[in-house]
């Protein structure tokens, strides 16, 4: 999971923010002009529960939100008054229309609070669109479903910077997620259920069963057949031209059921489903596998929704995935089991994204998310491209990528924009004081626990040790050719001190600047400043887009690539992972980039080695592929990908007000 | 799964349908006032492949069906052009307005064909709204997603009688099903962490994680906790002021892993998942249980939405469902477990029926679809409720019942009316010459094997042996109060004498009438006779509504006034059933219904006994409950609730043209 916490306890109001030169540039606009409608927010201080400042607000009807990206009603599918999905082909029409600014918000190395990138997120967005008179779309990944019961609550943003309704933003949204699971689990039936038949029948008779004869006796193939039969060199078209080893060839996947990689998926946190076996009823005869259940949003078809640009090319994803391989070592995919199809028809309408908007009336699409580690943990394509025709020339598209640069801007780099074409121009990087101190030496920083005395008085040195961590970030990020802007996500028990030494060690490691942000106190207004950064260093970009690695190195090389990237002075592999490299080479993979799974909590492989960490080497412990979606990805680590419920999870204090049909309790 | 099958090859055309006398009544109306807008439907002969119908209609914007029903947009929530949800709110604005006649459509003892229920249902809404200038609606129920891409393909009727857009209708629809697995699983979840937390962790540690400290180090009872407080009889409000014993009463929930009814749903048809073991990972330190994943649409949740009658009724039913017993006996629901509150909120939007249209643009609400054996088998009360005020005075409602009226009309009639309050004034039985013969002796009719010769001959004899399992049907339903109303839905080779032999029967069983249909091949002009026999048999019942056992009765006495129905002489309990009566008795639930889980093909046990068979003893082989939707089941046989696919699954034809968006090959 990756969704970013936001401070608890910011207390702090807009007149009590002590007035640092680098604040003076702010210049309040009182009415907007990009967009007319936008709501004035009337901010409280101490700010009060999220889930109360959401429902304070009356959302807009979501076709004012499209009316103001001048979309019409045909260009959209509204479900329900707040939400829509915006519609393909808005692409095709906009074909020819220059795109906006693209800016990605990655982070510094984050505590276990995390550091409030979704909320500075938004808060731009707010400040950018009700302030600063621009066109302006925040993009965003769907949460799990699994974490708003569990511990974290929800992840709309947080304070007066927040995406609503945040109910519909964390329960079902417009059904994405039950797509994915719906497809992931189709698959998953079919891949034991077709071990299962194999296993019973000769091959003639499971030729003739897919093939059956209609009633004229005769037989064909249907046309997802035809892949596996050009896949396999078979060139006849009528069934009953095959060769009999054709027939064996065509009609056995011969799956190694060891070589299964395809799990099931929920979008609950049920740590019982880590480990199961299933195929214990009598009717299965015996065929028992210990398999697993992932949460939904660490199904591949995830990735692949957030990866894929067209439904053309959703449809070839899908059918490219890898389930695992025959017995003799071919890989078998999604269309050779005959899904490729029924994947795409079930994922139709989630390919759409969807249209929400902030606090402050600003549009936002929500659209795919992806795990930030076994997957690349950015939000869709598809929704950065319609948003950057939407908003035009001179507009803003603000997307997030999960944790720390070193993951998500790195995979938003070298994987996103990769396969989207797009360039951005700016990055943001979210630090707080807090995070700088963690990683200059301050006390171990535990969620649930009160936060050490370091943490909330002033002591500029652990500041100024700590922006190694930022260093490393903003030289990391810049180097890929865009200008990098640090937004300091201030908290009530920030001092001007530190925030100064955050601004020096931000200039000094070449961040085109770096920006004080209150908008979690006070919305978009207190994220104006970062807007007119943004701005500046959007329209100053003067390098292209440089990639860390080119595709045709090797898997190694690009590993290695990656792992200096991090400080590593070398890379060591497993047994397993060596294999596996071997294999995907072999197999014809190797050309894929690369999708790092490493902890978040450090640039190395290590959770607790803070700071800016070098020499040290960095394991890879597997190499496993998610071939559909397009990427190779290294295990540094061992990855969660299903958590589990706390004794007293969320759901305790979540119902439903029966008279008035309001969500209450959510956080 | 309890979707109707449709006759596949009927391709007489409307000239060449004999000239019965019944069916001298006709009175084609050119223009329809109930609904000004419907659609003119061209018919073709050989009928064509059902989704190249649907595909051949353009459907109406679906808020002008809304607007047909006087809906104004402030009623319903729109998903996609099609579909909309109709609001709760509606039924209390409409709360003075008089009811519509309700007609409830079964069947007489299916072939495993089907005998084309829904298909009818569907064919007489197009008759009376856009034939006989009626106010109609259509509820449905919503089918699962698994045997969409199974076996049996698609279930919104037939021919030029559907439900469209048929993809819509078939998948995700507006998300209802997702949000029953949803919450299903989190309370699956929840389970077994709570035991595990509970195996791990004492009494106190327990008590204070589940009321934590606040920041001044108070602690206090979430809302949902006082509900569990009432039930153990504790009286205190403050979790200081528990008794030590108190504590561990209100903290451990003490549930008897071997008691646990709760299973894990899925969407998926997933024979592998029938029987599983969970908790097999290292951090579940060895906590193994055996247990099972259902289809969705079994989930008791299901059956509590399609039986609720408002969000207050559906918050109380979710917190009651009982999961399993504490090792004491007594039994432990959601509500102790912390989430009927969180589950409702899953479940906030799934309450609202679904609105989409018929092929002629007339009105369908698509809402609930439970199983109709280890379930009762009918689409939502809610749904019901909201269209007999759209329709009002004079107009109707029609809604399907599952499988034969032995099963789907028994339990409309003694579940589902008992729990609305409804009276349905008329019952129609949808019967078929095919049927009819197998019920008089003909050869068994196996599905995906040619139909012997007998069915496709003239033979009287076998039609009119076959009666007897009608005429029962028709004694057992005209009991209710109701009028009968017998609909043969006719196939290309049914004869002339053979029709006027069901006629003749279905007088003489006390039906009202009995009406020839082929609104497969003509749309609602083919049931523009069965739309006539519906309104007269509505205007002229004379009985009230008459249940066949009261609630009062013991589970033992009411299981055996059902049996009686079926032509049982007795019933014969097995150990365990005696047991689990005794249990639910001691618990307190012998007051609610029965809902008998049953074969569909035959009146009793056996499903070879076909006809009217009498004199058998009926065999309980055990008994469960689902309390929160409100009724016992009683299991007469195995029920599967989890289907498997094929060897060669629907889904090979299933493809999305990408270039159009348009789904293919769905059947």
């Amino acid at each position: 999971m990756s969704k970013s916490m936001v401070p608890s306890q910011i207390t702090v109001t807009i007149d009590k923010i002590p007035h640092f030169k680098w604040r003076e540039r702010v210049q309040q606009k009182k009415n907007s002009i990009g967009f007319q409608k936008m709501r004035k927010l009337e901010v409280v201080s101490p700010v009060p529960a999220d889930i109360d400042i959401a429902n304070s607000v009356e959302p807009l009807h979501v076709s004012q939100i499209a009316k103001e990206l001048n979309l019409s009603p045909a260009h959209y599918d509204l479900y329900g008054k707040y939400k829509a999905k915006v519609l393909l082909p808005v692409i095709d029409e906009l074909q020819g229309r220059e795109d906006g600014y693209y800016v990605v918000v990655g982070g510094i190395t984050p505590t276990p609070l995390g550091e409030g990138k979704s909320t500075t997120t938004v808060g731009l967005c707010q400040a950018l669109g009700a302030f600063l008179d621009k066109k302006v779309v925040t993009c965003l990944r769907q949460p799990s479903q699994g974490p708003t019961f569990g511990i974290k609550g929800g992840a709309a943003g947080g304070g007066y910077s927040q995406v609503i309704p945040m109910d519909e933003f964390n329960l079902h949204l417009t059904g994405d997620i039950h797509a994915i699971t719906a497809a992931n689990n189709l698959l998953a039936a079919a891949i034991d259920t077709r071990i299962f038949h194999e296993s019973t029948q000769s091959d003639k008779a499971l030729f003739n069963r897919l093939c059956p004869a209609d009633k004229e006796g005769k037989r064909k193939f249907s046309d997802i057949m035809f892949r596996r039969l050009k896949k396999l060199g078979i060139t006849s078209t009528k069934p009953e031209d095959l060769t009999p080893e054709e027939v064996t060839k065509f009609a056995r996947l011969d799956l190694d059921p060891a070589s299964i990689t395809w799990r099931r998926v929920m979008d609950v946190n049920d740590r019982f489903l880590r480990k199961i076996s299933v195929g214990q009823g009598p009717d299965e005869k015996g065929m028992v596998r210990e398999t697993a259940f992932d949460i939904s949003v660490a199904s591949e078809i995830m990735a692949v929704l957030a990866l894929t640009t067209s439904l053309a090319d959703m449809r070839e994803r899908l059918g490219k995935m890898v389930v695992g391989n025959s017995k003799a070592g071919d890989p078998v995919t999604a269309d050779d089991l005959g899904l490729g199809g029924a994947l795409t028809v079930l994922m139709k309408d989630a390919i759409n994204p969807t249209l929400m908007q902030t606090l402050e009336g600003t549009p936002v699409f929500v659209h795919a998310g992806p795990f930030a580690n076994i997957a690349h943990g950015n939000s869709s394509i598809i929704a950065d491209k319609i948003a950057l025709k939407l908003v035009g020339p001179g507009g803003f598209v603000i997307t997030e990528a999960g944790f720390g640069s070193d993951i998500g801007t790195e995979k938003f780099m070298n994987i996103k924009c990769r396969y989207s074409g797009l360039k951005p121009q700016c990055a943001i990087i979210v630090a707080t004081i807090r995070a700088l101190k963690m990683h200059g030496g301050g006390p171990q920083v535990v969620a649930g626990r009160p936060l050490d005395h370091a943490y909330i008085t002033e002591n500029v040195a652990l500041v100024e040790a700590g922006c190694v961590n930022l260093a490393r970030h903003i030289s990391n990020t810049k180097a890929y050719g865009v200008n990098v802007v640090v937004a300091v996500n201030m908290f009530s028990t920030d001092t001007e001190a530190e925030i100064n030494a955050v601004r020096s060690a931000s200039l000094a490691a070449g961040a085109f600047d770096a920006v004080l942000c209150t908008h979690h106190a006070h919305g978009g207004k207190g994220a104006v400043d970062l807007g007119i950064a943004v701005q500046k260093a959007c329209e100053n970009v003067t390098q292209p887009l440089k990639f860390l690695y080119p595709l045709d190195f090797s898997i190694k090389e690009k590993i290695e690539a990656i792992a200096r990237s991090y400080g590593a002075s070398g890379v060591d592999y497993s047994e397993q992972a060596e294999k596996q490299i071997e294999m995907y080479t072999k197999q014809g993979f190797s050309g894929l980039p690369i999708c790092m799974a490493k902890t978040q909590y450090s640039f190395s492989d290590n959770a607790s080695a803070k700071g800016a960490p070098s020499g040290f080497v960095l394991p890879i412990r597997d190499v496993r592929g998610s071939i559909g979606a397009g990427f190779i990805y290294p295990l540094v680590g061992t990855m969660s990908t299903m958590p589990g419920l706390p004794t007293r999870p969320c759901f305790y204090d979540i119902d439903l007000d029966t008279a008035t049909g309001r969500v209450i309790g959510l956080s």
